[in-house]
């Protein structure tokens, strides 16, 4: 059974893409004290919000055919990473170029579209979130090896 | 300027801690479909509610000490994991032990307290989770080190 408690999210800030060369992420004057020491770190993790799949025929999608593995079985959205899901919070790992003060960060890049809602900040900390020896499915083995950056 | 844009989250399952040998995730009978393939995957990425903050007072929280860091200075909540945040969401990477057929994964461990509802799993995949020439600031220092599992 499906609980109906519900919680609430606010954005924070969100990703503007001024052209293929500069990705930022903007926050919203209220919460730019929570940067407070942000230029010390190399990598953020960015919870954003796929606005796109905000709806209920996509939060009610449980299983999907994984895009761009035509050798991939149907497969739980659980399994995967489409933006299709109960609830559609997108997860992504950037590289902190530079701090623009008070309240922009420039970062490499993100999988995510211009004016994408951004819900949290976290610094990416290497001894709880690099993993070595993972094992992953068939389908996915190319996506096994770390990042260089 | 705070927009008043929300968005809803529903807890598509619970931690269930029955003893320090045994730490799940139970999903509601109704997203169970999700888990499809789930047995092949090593780690996965967890998102949950920090319950316990999701107040106001919390939520407005900007700046903290870290906690068991005394060589941190005042710190944004976006530089640190601190559980007050504006969006009390937490993450943390698990080791996928079993699956229990047909809606109880066993994990290795979780820093989250029994009975914490869970927002969201995703795959672990270290092409994109899994970064390498980190750096952080002194205080965290001691963070850099990967995972060994």
């Amino acid at each position: 059974m499906r609980p109906k408690q519900q919680f609430f999210v606010s954005p924070i800030g969100y990703i503007e893409k001024e052209n293929d060369e500069k990705t930022s992420i903007i926050v919203y004057e209220t919460y730019k004290e929570a940067f407070l020491n942000i230029e010390f770190f190399s990598h953020l993790i960015i919870l954003w919000w796929i606005t796109g799949r905000d709806n209920e025929g996509d939060r009610a999608v449980l299983q999907v055919w994984p895009k761009d593995r035509p050798n991939a079985p149907l497969s739980g959205v659980f399994t995967c990473r489409a933006p299709s899901r109960p609830n559609p919070i997108g997860l992504s790992i950037v590289a902190l170029q530079s701090f623009e003060k008070p309240n922009r960060l420039i970062i490499d890049r993100i999988d995510a579209f211009d004016g994408t809602p951004v819900i949290d900040i976290k610094p990416y900390f290497p001894s709880s979130d690099s993993i070595r020896n993972v094992t992953l499915p068939y389908w996915f083995e190319d996506l096994g090896e770390p990042r260089a950056q």
